[in-house]
This record gives structure tokens, C-alpha cells and sequence, in this order.
């Protein structure tokens, strides 16, 4: 329990500082040792041209979502880079609010291999499914 | 010259209605058959942690490329939906302006396959690279 | 039951007219509606250059058992092709038998997602993790 | 000339040890710096369903093409792996050869990026897309 409150700060201070997830209200669900959830909520200057969220916005969280999966699993003085994403597109993100789950599948040496998942918020119906491939990396001081 | 201009009457007019891409203020730089060309500048609202462009903008701006890349080589009243795309992140993206440009690889009957890439403004190095497949959508009247 | 029984007849028909599957003495183990198993044992005419069945016989089951896991879902005049696939080779194939399930994610009108995951048989480790697209084709008479 | 001698039978000396290469034939035809080039026949133990080259030969020779290409731009006593790769199949392998070209997109110090492409030999129609990541190895003593 309190070392999942240490992950979450400590996962916190980093996602507070991507100024992109303020610009589109990414929030910061839930965090664990391996997994890491992320909401987006539907705003009009986050759609597309049907009014749903856009594209970009559920790749974003989803990528963000994978990325702090994989720096749960790294020492404090660690950031980790997204090398490459695949993302299927499988249906329009119709709710109001999107969930984004990331999740570690393989914790390697040199790579981690993370699983990222989105449903729409009011039905959790699956939206996107992704694997990316993420490399740690020290922080500068 | 006259079929390129509108062309990009058609892509741009579609382009005006995504309001995420108006947020993020990436910018229609060209397009012609099977090829169009985003930019996008950096802004403080738009970075990650180290102050470059967020990859969730630069992978923004190379699907929006393939999308609209594969929407110039279909008829009129329809739309095209990115199906699935995988990104590779090679480099930050550590210039004031970045630029993405998509192409057609294949235009079948039922998907069109397309490639990405993005540079940076100053130096032309490639940033991201990305493989999407996008499929044709009969727009509502 | 039963319609398991005929579901794994369907595959199992289209399954030996692949010959390659035949070099490779793949083995269709488990089929039920979503979801397909496909075994492969090591064999020396299949290795790498240190001794492991090669990522390209990995990668075959695994697309395989991703497109009769589609198939499943499919009328029985339909066959599927794969529009593309993503994988991930996370460690090598070091077991005598390596197992691979593909499972329906999504199955749209027109497109079937589709997840692999492939394992050493004999401790259960994830090798390799996909997500394949799939499209139907109706096949000729 | 000489050097591109040298980086041919480096290449060769590894290619003739996967004996899955061996099986399906594949031949090295061409490597210099940064590209290999990969070539397979037709044959009827190769084939799908249909008659036509198995994905799973495709996707192999790109991969291998791949993989080649980024080793021709290390060390002598390294050796490569696949971490992961994205293949579109965009038509059918429908001739009697299949021709495989790897080429490296981007080589840093901990992945090397590379691009794979595969053709019909007869009409040169691109059958296949891919986009690979590599890590190099240090090869055991």
C-alpha cells in the first residue's frame, strides 16, 4: 500500500511535468507495480471531425499509460523512452471520459515491453489496443 | 496544378473541422496525389518532460499525414479512418518546427496502406517513422 | 462441443493445405470459436544460428493461429488474409515445443483484430506477443 | 569494393548457419553498408493455401533482411536480434521469386532502426512493408 503511494508520487512528479497531458487534462488514475491507469475526458478542442476524441488523444494516453507502466518496474534516478508503438484503432471513443491501461508484459535488462489498452468510459467497450516497446534511460541530474 | 489546388481545398476543408489539430495549431503545408506535408511548432503547451514536442503530437501529425495522404486518392464524399499504424521514435524532437509527410505505399479497393515520416524543421533528421493502414468510409450526407 | 468439433474440421481442412505448415510440422491443437492453439516442435532444418526455432517460424504460428482464430469467426465460404501484423520477440524459443494462441480482440464487418501470444511449452514464458489485423475474403467457388 | 567484399562473407559466414534459411532457400544476394538484400524461390513446400508464397516466407526473408542490414553496421564480434517489427502484406508473393531488401533507417548506440521491403522478382509490385527494430549483441566467444 505505501509503496504503491511512493509509485504513485513518484510517477505523479513526472507526469506533472509533460505540459501536453495539462494541455489535455490527462489524469493520473492509478498506479501500480507493472500497470499504470490514465483518463482523458471528451472536450470539443480534443475532437475530430465527427466530434469524438481524436485519434491522437487516445494513442497519447495510451502511449503515456505504457510509459509509466514500464517506469514503475525502473529505479528512482530512471526515465524510460518510447522506442516504437503499434496501435489498432478498433472504434470511435463515443463516452465522455476514456480509460487507458498500461501494463508491463516483459521487464528485460535493456527493454520493456508494455501492453496498453483503451475502453470507452461508459461502457467499457475496448477502443484501442496497443504494444509498445519502451528503453530506460538516466536521468540528467 | 489546378487538380493539387483542389485537392487541397478538399483535405483542407476537412483538416478545419478536426478541432484537436487547431489546438496543437499544426499547420497544411502541401498536398498531392498520394502526398501531403503537416507542420507543426513547438509551444511550451505541447511538450514532455524535457521540454521537447510531446511524441503524442509528433505521432498526431504523422497519422494525420497517412490519413489525409490516403483520403486524396479516393473519391469525393468519403472519408478515410486509420485503421492501425505502428511508429517508430528515433530522435527528439528537438527543433522549433517539426514536419510530417505522408504517402501512399498501396491503394487497394479496401485499404490503403501509407508511410510517415517526420523531420526535424532545421536539420531535416528523421524523428519518427510510421507504417498506417487507413480504410475508405462513406461520409454522412 | 459439437460445434467446436466442427469448427476445428473447418480450420483443420483449410490448415493442411498450407504446405508450409506441413514443412514445418506445425499442429493445429485447440480450436473453439475466437480463439485457435497451434503447436510447433524444434527441429534442427528450423533453427538459428544458436540452435533456437528461428523468429520466422515463431512469427508464422503465431500469424497463423491469429488468422483461423479470426477464421472462426467467419461463414464457412470465407477464408482471411492478414493486412498486417506487429510482433514482439521478447525472449528466445529455447523449449522443444513452443505454443501459440491467437484470440479475436475485435471482429468488425470488415476487419478482424486479433491478439498472439507464443510460449515455451514447457515453462509457460511469453516469447513473442502480436496484434494482427485480419480482412475476410470470400473465397473462390 | 573490397570492404563491401568483406561485409558479404562476414553476412554469409552468419546466414549459412541458420539452417531455417538453409530450408527455405533463401539466398543472400547483395550487402553493403546499411542494406542487404534477400532473395527466395517459389517452391511448393513454401506455399499457403492459395498456392502463392506463405506470409510466413515473406515476412522471414524481410526480417532476415532486416537484421542483416543492421549488422552490416556493427562491430565484427557482434550480432543482432529482432526486438519487434510491423509487416503490412499488401498483395499476394505471386511470382517465382520473392525479393527482400533491408536497409537501416537509423543506427544508434542501443537500437538500430531499419526499413524492409519486399517485391514480386517478375513485375517488382511491392508484396510487403516492414518496419524492424534491432539490438545488437555481443556474440559468445
Amino acid at each position: 500500500m505505501e509503496k504503491n503511494h511512493q509509485l504513485f508520487s513518484h510517477i505523479y512528479n513526472s507526469f506533472k511535468k509533460q505540459n501536453f497531458l495539462t494541455l489535455i487534462e490527462a489524469q493520473l488514475e492509478q498506479v501500480e507495480e507493472g500497470k499504470v491507469v490514465i483518463s482523458c475526458k471528451r472536450k470539443e478542442s480534443l475532437t475530430q471531425q465527427q466530434g469524438f476524441l481524436h485519434g491522437g488523444v487516445v494513442t497519447t494516453v495510451a502511449d503515456v499509460a505504457c510509459g509509466y507502466a514500464a517506469l514503475t518496474t525502473m529505479p528512482e534516478d530512471f526515465e524510460v523512452l518510447t522506442v516504437e508503438f503499434k496501435i489498432n484503432l478498433m472504434r470511435p471513443a463515443t463516452s465522455e471520459q476514456i480509460i487507458a491501461t498500461g501494463q508491463v508484459i516483459n521487464s528485460g535488462k535493456r527493454l520493456i515491453v508494455t501492453e496498453g489498452t483503451v475502453v470507452n468510459g461508459d461502457n467499457g467497450k475496448v477502443i484501442a489496443k496497443m504494444i509498445a516497446t519502451m528503453i530506460p534511460a538516466k536521468q540528467n541530474p
